[in-house]
Order: structure tokens, then sequence, then C-alpha cells
């Protein structure tokens, strides 16, 4: 049984609609590559100005091909698209590739273009990339589809799959690819993804036994929880590494709470390609670094990383930058340096930067690394040749090979100097092994090989949901807020909120005027904090709306004239807070912010200076697992803090651990919620001590 | 008059000793680079066993030869090296470059031969490189002297000068230099550096009017201090780029101050080269992405970077890199968005980045780029040409040239796609135009070059005495420690010291006995805290050496008792401070810690868990100027807090600043001090309220 995308990559026919005679034009390109590139199976040209085109009989339309059509590359102008289209679908044709440009990205008349071109395709069953993009590849010998325009005409075939969101940017990297010598197995421009998004490649390519390691150039996601669960899928069994652009543009988003001004779209993005396992570029070259690597090498049992290398500086470099990258470089043991010992002059270091000096040749090369790839406390290997003119290049890549021949360890190459190890380079990289210009790029690579293997070996972790909400009381707040057509609540609605969702507050009453707030005081014990609950003044610290630390009735009765007098001036409706003083305990703060595209984060830091000044906090995207809420206490820079460092108290970890997973659990059952900080929340050593002093929650409008 | 490395670098003779028949040996590589790069002046090989090498007439020993020789390289099996270079020196050769190994570097016999070596060389005047060197390149035309064993033997000559304490990085690094189409002027492999430094060569490039930027390799430094002081001068006028590896090794120190654990050998390295302006490189590749640009574009004067593009991906790609780099991204000015809007078609954007969309050539490149570098609002201009078959990409390299003739503006391009762009790239590069592969290196390249201006702009700042050092107290606090065989001081003695460097402490006084202290406490005023004097304890708080805030004479007395009883087990000479209570300020903290190598190191920070848990701390390397302390206080994350933020006190900077020049005055006057903390120092909001409350200093063993 065939995939619907089957159609559109792995097709038994092709028709160009829209091919040109005309040289230096898009058409003329992407029907000259697919013939070049060797299309395995017919390319039938449609233009009905021309009776040929390229040595082939052109048909004035898709319809008037005798045989069948699996795919369509429309290359036609914008005018002409929907009625190709048409005709395509009355054809029976499959899959459809629309290069043309002038759709949605150019707004207006062209989003409309784009909505009709949708529905054809749809109705008609057909599956289709683009519109305005650059076209597919498929370079499986059995298919050879070179079903682009890319000046790329001849890409090199291996076991990299390639979606790009920009066109330009698939251009360059294909090249690059190609000058690299790094394999590709199918390359997809998604231009304005009307149909075939990045999602469904995806899965198309989990399922590609040709595809090795996938690549992703994003610009937006369409659908961010879907391209979640299918990453966290994905990435067990293939790698996928993403360069996201847009870093910087967003954060600039107005946000009334801590949590929401924290959390840029940009952070959204980060945690969530973190969460389900992509490895994240910075750069389009650390991209091809790491899938060298992860195309062809096993990711580290551990973090054990051995150096050899015929030159000490260079061998410095790796160590350096292998153990700032959190990776080891311990000694090797004794076992292993006497057996290098015999193969090495005396000047020779078999401790770890292995430094078998600038004499080894290729023999040297496979005795010690065969000796450290079978050292059990190595994870492993980088090897370094600093080429000379005396030492044959070539011998040193055969003396690798056969010195690491049956590890199932990874082993990075690095060769740096001249030229004409070129041809020794080649013979590496022809028999699966990375080969690098420089230590400190193996080294990140080696970096990211371990990464994979702490996502591969971390649990899943669990969902965890809470059958004690009590959804009556929060009800009650949100319909008498929407009632008033507010979005914001009021303190006393916020702390409802958060004590219905089974967060623990420290004991409190709302009260209406300066009477009552004295007498509830007395009740619940002094000392109280008095706090303003106003749906207006939102800022309650700015106008004077807490006072802490309130020592008897005279006093709780004196604060609260003034609070509320000066805030009715304003808003007629504020009312107070009295509440219990709590403490002792270290201040943190738990929010939520719901991203337009990501849906909530949920963040968890430590109170004051820590979130306001050293913004020291953890995001991740909802929903989380235990393991999440755990990983986030202990993601912060100042987690020692919560562990009981310097004079702090060890605090329990479980009850935050189980605010994060309440909230996360409230904001899957209330979408409504857009907002939202507990700040502060103070964390105690005991589970009845752990209380939240303060909240804040704001609704979407409506 | 000439420099005396004039003839190592430029000779106008070269004797080559030990000079080889045999191939693939290392001196005949050196004498067949010598040739054939065509060295201007006469070469004589000297080898006592043959009577010609390369054509060349040989003689037995260079006293045969019958002219001058200004230089010999010695490339003679080690037992031979002594008695060539007296040879050498008997001839009245002025300059020695010694490839040979075996010397310093393998310890033993080989140091006493290094030795002996540079007696025979100082004796005589010559000066010399190496041994254990790769030789020495000047590409300059008048010399053209290859005078080393690389298999680079055609250096592209260029504004490039490089010194490499590795010999394996600095063969890579040729080699790389000449694919890059990097130009050199010159190129010294150090070796042993028995006699000419890095510091040597850095003043030689300095005065070389064909080296516009300095690149070094560097594993050690010898003279840290002139290293600075030549590097401050130098970067005034040509750019310095250094890679120092082995920046994780060190930092193991044990250390008993906090300062002293912090101090890591690499932050000292850290922090020296960021003070002398020298642009420390992460990685070779990194150095090389600057040098370009460095050695043909001016700084920009501010850090408004425009970007024209003809693609939107790589231009999001750039903005996002200048904008994480701290590079501003502004939109454009309608003037300039107006000049730019008649050369586009409609789809184009004029904002910020310009993309002038895939149909751009080389007249759009050329009118945008002429109106883009002419806008007052522009420092600096990123510009990026993804290559489509159809654009003639000589034209737009063309297009680029001229919309940017006579800007004093640096520009920068990213060239991405087909490699047929390559005869364009060489255009632009020979044009003295850096070009980039992707653009986040142009991003991070404009940002190394915006530093640079920020380092030319910064003002020197001044030295700052104090002629008020109280010599006669601490010299008799030192007196009587050395007396007793000490290196460290008690709390009394060290608190003396910081006293008499003019340092502000909280009123104290010391006791002797219990009763003295509840005597003393009540003169000073209470609460006070009662501390542990001890140069035994040194960590009194892990003794029960620290009592705060006892409020009575009953209340010391009995501290007093507990903490002297339990104190003189282990040290009978056990006493105590009392000291006025003090709070109301920010605990900051204050440090230094003299490295072997580099001396003193200052230290500031915000105390507790700041400096312990965070690291939040500033480095620097001393002597300080004013500028430097006024720095070191904004350095850290946590600055905010000092100047007022969320709640705190905004602090009195000016005594902030003293204290840190009083230290740099103190260790400047006492280079016998090993370490020193002021742990807390509370900085409070006015001067007279800003007071040490607990020193700690240690000095170097004798």
């Amino acid at each position: 049984m065939s995939h619907p995308l089957d159609a559109i990559l792995r097709p038994r026919s092709v028709a160009v609609v829209g091919a040109s005679r005309e040289k230096n034009s898009i058409s003329y390109d992407l029907l000259h590559n697919l013939l070049e590139y060797g299309f395995q199976g017919p390319v039938f040209p449609v233009n009905p100005r021309t009776p040929f085109v390229h040595s082939l009989k052109c048909y004035p339309s898709v319809e008037d091909i005798p045989d069948p059509v699996e795919l369509a590359i429309l290359v036609v102008p914008r005018q002409h698209v929907l009625a190709h289209a048409e005709a395509c679908a009355r054809k029976g044709v499959k899959g459809l590739v629309v290069i043309t440009a002038g759709f949605k990205e150019v707004g207006g008349e062209g989003e409309d273009l784009e909505r009709r071109l949708r529905e054809i395709t749809q109705r008609a069953g057909m599956r289709m990339v683009g519109p305005n993009c650059m076209g597919v590849i498929n370079t499986d010998p059995a298919f050879r589809l070179q079903g682009s325009f890319s000046a790329t005409t001849e890409p090199v075939s291996g076991p990299i799959a390639f979606s790009s969101q920009s066109g330009a940017l698939g251009e360059a990297i294909l090249a690059l690819m190609t000058q690299l010598g790094l394999g590709l197995s199918m390359f997809v421009s998604l231009g304005n993804k009307a149909d075939v998004s990045g999602n469904d490649l995806l899965e198309y390519w989990e399922a590609d036994p040709r595809t090795k390691v996938i690549l992703m150039y994003l610009e937006s996601f369409g659908n961010p929880r879907r391209f979640q669960e299918i990453c966290r899928r994905v990435t067990q069994t293939k790698p996928i590494l993403a360069m996201k652009s847009g870093r910087t543009a967003a954060g600039a988003r107005a946000a009334a709470s801590h949590t929401g001004s924290l959390a840029g779209t940009d952070l959204a993005v980060e945690s969530m390609l973190a969460q389900c396992g992509v490895i994240r570029c910075e750069a389009i070259e650390e991209m091809f670094l790491y899938a060298a690597a992860l195309a062809t090498q096993p990711p580290p049992k551990g973090n054990r990383v051995a150096v050899v290398t015929n030159s000490g500086g260079p061998g410095i470099l790796a160590v350096d930058a292998c153990v700032q990258l959190g990776l080891q470089v311990a000694p090797l043991s004794p076992a292993t340096q006497a057996r290098m010992r015999p193969a090495l002059p005396p000047e020779a270091s078999t401790a770890n930067p292995v430094d078998m000096i600038a004499s080894a040749r290729g023999e040297h090369y496979e005795a010690c690394l065969r000796a450290v790839v079978q050292d059990p406390d190595i994870d492993a290997v980088i090897t370094i040749f600093t080429s000379l003119e005396i030492i044959d290049s070539m011998a040193v890549a055969e003396g690798i090979l056969n010195g690491i021949a049956g590890t199932d360890k990874p082993v990075l190459v690095c060769f740096m100097g001249k030229v004409q190890t070129k041809p020794a380079i080649a013979r590496m990289k022809q028999a699966g092994l990375p080969v690098y210009t420089f230590p400190e790029e193996a080294a990140q690579t080696m970096a990211a090989l371990y990464r994979r293997r702490l996502w591969l070996d971390r649990p899943t972790g669990h969902m965890v949901g809470y059958d004690d909400l009590d959804r009556a009381a929060i009800d009650a707040v949100f319909t008498a807020a929407r009632a008033e057509g507010r979005t914001t609540l009021t303190l006393v609605e916020a702390t409802r909120v958060i004590q219905a969702a089974g967060i623990p507050v420290a004991p409190w009453a709302a009260a209406q005027s300066w009477d009552e707030a004295a007498t509830v005081a007395a009740e619940l014990g002094f000392p109280v904090a008095l706090k303003l609950s106003s749906a207006v003044h939102t800022h309650k610290s700015d106008v004077g709306g807490v006072r802490l630390n309130l020592r008897d009735a005279d006093a709780v009765r004196g604060a609260a004239v003034a609070m509320l007098t000066n805030a009715r001036e304003q808003d007629p409706a504020a009312t107070l807070v009295v509440q219990r003083m709590v403490g002792g305990g270290t201040e943190v703060i738990f929010g939520a912010s719901v991203d337009p595209k990501f849906g909530p984060l949920l963040m968890f830091g430590l109170g004051g200076i820590f979130v306001e000044i050293l913004k020291d906090v953890a995001f991740r995207v909802a929903p989380i697992t235990d393991l999440d809420a755990e990983e986030m206490l202990s993601d912060i820079k100042a987690a020692p803090i919560l562990t009981g460092a310097r004079g702090y108290p060890a605090v329990d970890r479980a009850v935050l651990q189980e605010v994060l997973l309440r909230l996360n659990h409230l904001l899957a059952e209330y979408p409504e919620i857009a907002e939202l900080d507990l700040n502060p929340f103070f964390a105690a050593p005991t589970r009845e001590a752990s209380l939240a002093a303060d909240a804040r929650v704001a609704l979407k409008p409506r």
C-alpha cells in the first residue's frame, strides 16, 4: 500500500506543466534537472505553445497525455495555476508540486488564490507541495527524481533528508551539501505549506529506510502540538536537527505577568524543541557538523572521550573543547597504555590525549586506536592528524579505518593541514567516517552525539492528572468575571482559582471593609498581610496595596482604611485580602503564560532578584510530565539553594513538583486562562509550610 | 638602522645548516621551499658530507662560506646544534632559526642543551627562533623568505602576521589560509621560545607596514606583564587575535579564599586578554572570520547594521544573529527607503532587512547599497546574495563593489549557494571585501568589528595611588607572622592590614579573653559580632567561630567562653575580635588572588549565594585603572542591585571603586600577599556606612 506522499516523492511518471524552451527560465532548468539526473520513469512536458521541449513531445494540456500521470509540477504563470490544477484533478494526477509564486506570501488576491487552489486539491484528493517553492528531490536510485530548479543538478545520494521553509536557504544548503560530500536522501522545498507540511514529511521520513537523519529549516510552525508529538516519537529512532529563525524578533510582547514578559516566543520554541528531542542548531554549519556524525556514528554510551593525535596543539584544543562541553577526557587505563607503548617512540605520551608525536604513521594510528577503542572506560574517540609532507596521509586514513574496525563506539576524525590529504579524507568519508577540519568541531559534534545519548536514555515520564479540581469554584469565578466583561481577576478570585486547583495557599480571608478586615485578621491570627483585591489596580504594590506584618487589629484597620480609601477612587469595587504571614521558606515563583501558537508555557524560578534581575528561570511547554516538572526544579542556576546550600533550608521538592503538575492540569482543563503567576510561593522544608502567598490570573479576551 | 629581528625575518643571505639531499627529509623540504619561493638573496647549503645540494654548492661549515651570512637555519641532529651555533657566532651570523627538536620540551639533558645554546647566542648577540620549531616566513617581495619546512610552499602574500607556539597548528593554519585565500605578511613558528618570544614579534609587527592584523596561537605566556603592556599599545593601531589553549585544564588549584578558588588560571588569561584589547578566539575558524574583516574593513562608528539581501531566509538569519550579538537592525530612514524604491519591484521590502527578492541583479545591489551606505543612521552593512542560475553572480559582485565604492563604513558580504559563484567571490576578495559563506558568520564578524570600535573608543583610565598607606602597621603584622613561620594571618592581623590600606572597617577591637571581649563590646556599643581570630582555624564558621547580634555583655562573655575554650584546644594562641554589627547595606565581596604567572587578580561580586552558587563575579588582572574598577562594578549580572533595583538601596559606588583601587595599591606595594578576601563588605548608600565586616589575608610562602 502506498503512502499519499509517494505520488510526490516516489512518482512513476511526472508531467512538467509550463515546460519552456527558453533557457534561463525556471521551468527550463527544472525539466533539464529531471532529465539530466535521469528520472526513472517517463517525463511529459505540457505547454500549449510548443510541439516539443528538450527533444520531448509536448502536450497542450495534462489531459492530453495518453499515459497515466502521477506527479505534476506546475511552473505556469500564476493566473493559469488553478485551471491547470483542475485539469490535473480531472486527469487523475495524485500529487502536485506548485513552483509558481504570488500566493499567500503576497497577501490579498494571492491568499484567495491559494485557498481556491487548496480546495481543488482537497476535493480531488491530490497532495500538494507549495505553492511558491523550488521543488522536490529524491535521490533513491529507483526514482532519481530531481524535481526542482536548484542549481545543484546532481545531488549526492545519502542518508540525510532535508525540508526547507526558505527556498534560498534550501538552495544554499543543497550546494553546500554537495561541496561537503554529504549525501541527501530527499529534499522538499515547502514553500507556503498550503497542503504538505513539515510534520507530514517528518512522518514520511520516519518510515523511509534510506533516511537516517532529518534536517529542517523552519520559519514557522503550522501545528506545534502535532510537531511535538511527531518529533518525540521520530527522535527515538532518527535524529532531527532544526534551524529555526526568528530567535530574537519576538519577546517584545506586552504582558502583565512576570511569566508573560519572560516568555518570549523564542523561549517557547527553545523549550519545545528541547522537550521533544530536536537538536536545535544555531548556525547552518553546525547542522552539517552534526548531521555528518549522526548519520554514521552511534551515540556514545557515556561521556568519556579519548583523543589520539600526532600533534600536541590540536590535541589540547580538542581536550579543551571536550571538557568545556561537559565531556570527560580521563587518563587511559594502564592496560591500554601498555598496549600502545611498544608501537610508539619514547617521547610519545600514552595518557589522554594520546600524543603519538609527528613521526606517527598509519601503523601507529592503527595500533593506538585499536587499543583505545577496546578500553572499557572509553566511550568515544576523536583522532587528529596534522598532515606532514613526510607522512603518507592515505596510509594514515587506512590505519585509522583498520584501528577502529568493528568498534561500536563513535569515532570522529580531524584532518588538519595541506590539501594533499583530500584523497585520504575522501577515503574515510566513503567508509562512513566523518572528517572535520578543526579539533573544536570534532569535540562539539561529539558533545551533540552525547546529548543524543542522554535523550535516548531519558525516561519518558508520566502525565499526571488530578481528580480533586474544584470545577464549581473555578467556573463561578470565571463566570463572574466574564459577566463583568473582565479578563483580569481580582486577588480574591485568583486565590480561589489557585486553591480550587489544589495548590496550597497561606490561610486567608476576603474582607469587604476595614472592620471586616480587622475581624478576619483576628480569626486568622497575627501577624497578617493585608492586600488589595482589585481588577483595576493590577500592580497592587504600586498603589500601596500591600502591607505586611500587621501585628494587631488596630494596625489592620488603619492599613485597611488607607488602602481602600485610596483604591476606591479608581475602583469602587476594590476589596481586601487578609492573609496569615508566612515565611521561613525560600521565595519561589510559579507561572504560566499562554503563547498564541504553542499554548501554555510553564515557568519556575526563585523569586525576587532571581526572576527580576538574573532571569534565572526554567520554562517548559505544557503539557509536562512528572519528569519535566522535576527537571524544571533542577534547571535553574540557583537550584542548589533548594537543596539547602549556603544556609538555606532544603525544601520539600515534591510539593513544588506537584504545584507545577497541578498548574499543568489546570491549564489543560481551562484553556481560557491566559496568564498566571504565583509570586511568591514559600517553598519550605515541609509540605505543610509550603504555601502560595500571592496569585495573579488573567483570562484570554473573548 | 635595522632591527635585530631583521636578521631573521629580513635577511640578505641565508645558510641552511644540515641541508640534505635526501628527499622526504625536513631539511630537504626546507631548502626546497627557500628556493621554490624565490628567496631574494643567496642561499648557502651547509653539509660536510656532500659537495652540492639542489644544484647548489655545499659548504662543510658555515665558516667556509666566503660571503657574509645573515641568517642561519639549523636542521642538524641535536648533538651537533651547539657546535654549529658556535661556528655561526664565529662567522658573524646575526640570526638563527633552530628547527632541531629535543631541547627543553624533552626535559633533562635537553633543558641543559637549550640553556647552553641560549648562552652561545646571547654571547654572540645573535637572535634565535626556536629550537623545536618549523621555521619562519616573510612574503615581502623584497625578501620572499620561505624558511620553513611547511607543506604550504607558496604562501599567499597579504596583511596577516601569525605566530604559533605549536608547529602542527601553525602548519594547519598556513594550509587553511592558502585555501581561504587569506594573505600572510610573516609567519613565525616559535618553538621553545628560548630567545625570540611572542612579545618580540608583537613589537616587530607593530612597526611592519605590511602587517595589518596579528594572529597568535598561544600555549603559555613567558612574560604576561610585558605582553599586556605591548598589546595595550599595539591594539591601538593593529588588531590582535589570539587563540589560547588550556582553557579548562586549570582552575583546579587548591585555594583557601573564595577569590582563589574562583580565579582559575584561565580566568586570569580571559581577563588579561580582554583588558589589553586582544580579541580572544574560541576556535581556529573564528580567528579567520575576524582576520579577513579586520584586515580590510574599518570598525563601524556605531552598532547600527543594515542587511541587504536577495533572499528572506538568510536575511532573517543575519538579523537574528546581529540582534543576539548586541547589534541593532533598526528600520532605515524614509529617505533611504525612498531612494531604493524606484530600483525595486513592488514585492521587495525596503525596511531593514532590505529584501530585494530573488530577481535582484547587479544593478539592484548597486542602487540599494549606495542608498544604504549613505544613510547617516547606518554604521555598517551586511549584504547577502543567494546565487540563482538565472542571475549573473559576477554582475552582482560588481554591483556590490560599485554600490559601496567610497564608503568609510564596513561592509561584509555573504555569498550562498552554488560553486559557480567562485569567480565572483574571488573578484570581491581581490577588491578587499571579505566574503562569508553563512549569514551568521558575517554577523558574528560584524560584532567583532564593533567590539574593536568599543576598544578603540575606550578611555584609558588612570592609575590611582594612595599616600596614606600605613606601612608601619602592615610591616609589623607581616613581620610578626613571618617570625612565627606563618603565611596565614589571624583575623586581627588581616583586619589591621586592611585598615592600614585605608579601607573602612566596621568598628572593632581585639580581645585576648572573654572578660576583655565583654568590656570592649560595651565600649563599641551593642549589638556586636564576636569572631575568632586564629591562624589555625581559618574557616572560623566551621568551628563556631562567628556569633552575630550579641546584645549585651553577658551574651558576649558567654559566647566568648564557648568560642575560646573550643578553639584553644587546637590553637592556644587564638584570640577574639569584637565588632560592631553593621547592616542595612548590600553584602559584597572584594578579593584578590595572586596567580603565579599573571600576578594579582582582583575580584568583585555580591556576597553569599551570588559568589558561592551563581559565581557572579568580575575579575581584572592588576594593576587596574579607575575605569577598570568602575567597570568591575557594572560587569556582574546582579549589577542592578547596586543601583537600587528591587527595593535594594542604591549604594555609594565611589567607595566601592576606591576599595578596589586601594586593594590594587596594596597588592602593588606588597607583592608578598598571596590571597585576600573582604567578605562581607557592606555596601551602603553612604560612604560612612560602607564598611568591611570581615577580612582574610594570606602571604606567599618564603
